[in-house]
């Protein structure tokens, strides 16, 4: 089949060994799949990944379950083994022998087929599009937010990185009627905003230290500074990204004004679905460019452009 | 008056001014100070503060508001302005204009008598000792653990430092019933633990990502990557101590392991006394060293001396 795959390089592979689907698995024909952040980061050699690249995605069930075959379905990434601890205490994300959908020893999306357990899927409702479908996993780690810490209708919250995670963290935010501003730097993600009626501002229009919540979707060292700067005493700010490097905090100032850093990661997909079927979210606006998946690698390149949306592959 | 006073040096003076009273303060005789680590880390440039230096006191109101005069009381550091944001919501002791007792702006305890505000004062009850209730700051910023994050009976709690905060923590989380212990690398401190009958054992000892609450006592980069180290996905880390460098920490691993990393400062004085009136809080084997106010220099190179535990000033 055909497939996007990593290994020492990036490369389009046309006749890629078919999924061994195991037994508790179901192969999945994908119909679209969408470019993250961190697939650009694996490409950088983040957590060492080789193989199929890509764990945003929609499909169709081809093989597996009857109840599933024909199906219109997303799939969670987090592979769990169901036994250790985490599994146990209902923290199947956080299993300590997880494999991951195109990130850690498991193939990902990018691909003519996939194959995935059953357990993780979840049917598409009619009332979403496939290009809606494929928002779903980003969307749901937005929701994390809402679920890693409590939004008070009165929070001053302030997103900080208007990159496709930050719109989407945005988007959820402000469902909850908290005051809420976004840090932006270009042009395209502040119209976005201001289309939802979310406020976009440059950082030097905010207070110091007077946000309540801040939410860090920059994964680099000078939006983690600004969102030091922002938190009040006593605040939280959010940690959405993951970090290239490693970069130095003021921990002082964490003891001293008592902040709260909390990293935030996969989230639920039913709450995704639910807020895409009920119109709540907005995410085709933020589709960049739609690639036939022959095209994979040059949908990469697009997607590595500074200031690049969505970009999805439709297979 | 005497007093140990900071300006480019740490001196001590015989002919330092009295303390000018405000006309909401209580002027107070220090009956006995403490040698806390912050005070050190004055010393060292820590804040750029001049004055008189300490803040860990016990004393006797000798002018003041009549229903004060002849108590004998504690005092909390921060003098808060009543009047901020941070002091309406009921957050005090971050106060955006507040003062600190001997930390930043306000002449500190270290001396014959020192000026606070009364609303500031709690009264010690006759069942607590000085030699107690110079403990009772400290002691309330070992028990605002409790207020910053919810400990379970069911939590594994790993104290990292056994210094005198340390061991203040440790005493505090044995009273919730969590699976305790604290990591050590002293023979003294791990003498007093067993005699507390808590586990104190040596990094080695403990498994990776196992710990539900991670105390880091130790405000130095060694001691952050131990509680890194230990604490499991979704666990707490709560930091205790100001660092002097500003280590550089895996924000990464924050995200994706969701930590949430929790500052925490000054704590509730009524709390503290409760502890220490019903005999629940050893604080009296903890004092390493009692010295008169004239030596106060020698008491603070003693303070310094790696492993020392609490060094007192008589006045």
């Amino acid at each position: 089949m055909r497939a996007l795959t990593l290994t020492d390089a990036l490369r389009f592979q046309t006749a890629y060994p078919e999924p061994k689907r195991q037994v508790d698995e179901a192969l999945i024909r994908v119909r679209l799949a969408g470019v993250c952040n961190t697939d650009l980061e694996l490409v950088k050699g983040y957590m060492g990944f080789s193989g199929v690249l890509g764990h945003e995605f929609v499909g169709e069930v081809i093989e597996g379950d009857s109840a599933w075959v024909g199906q219109r379905v997303v799939g969670e990434i987090n592979v769990a083994c169901g036994a250790c601890d985490l599994c146990h205490r209902g923290m199947p994300t956080q299993c300590r022998y997880r494999t991951t959908l195109g990130i850690d020893r498991k193939d990902g999306v990018i691909a003519d087929r996939v194959a995935l357990v059953h357990r993780n899927l979840h049917v598409v409702p009619d009332r979403v599009s496939d290009r809606q479908a494929v928002f779903v996993e980003p969307l749901a780690a937005a929701f994390q937010v809402l679920e890693s810490i409590h939004l008070s209708p009165h929070d001053r919250v302030v997103v900080v990185g208007a990159g496709k995670l930050g719109l989407l963290c945005a988007q959820v935010v402000k469902l909850s009627g908290a005051d809420l501003s976004v840090v932006v730097r270009r042009e395209a993600p502040a119209k976005l905003l201001n289309q939802w009626g979310i406020r976009a501002v440059s950082i030097d229009e905010l207070p110091a230290k007077r946000t309540q919540v801040v939410i860090d979707c920059t994964g680099n060292q000078e939006g983690l500074v600004a969102s030091m700067n922002l938190v009040e005493p006593r605040g939280t700010i959010v940690l959405k990204s993951t970090y290239a490097t490693h970069p130095t905090i003021n921990l002082s100032l964490i003891a001293v004004d008592e902040i709260r850093v909390i990293g935030s990661r996969c989230g639920s997909f039913p709450s995704a679905i639910r807020a895409l079927e009920a119109g709540l979210i907005d995410v085709e606006s933020m589709i960049d460019a739609v690639y036939p998946l022959d095209r994979a690698l040059e949908a990469m390149q697009r997607a590595a452009q500074p200031g690049a949306l969505k970009v999805l592959l439709e297979v």
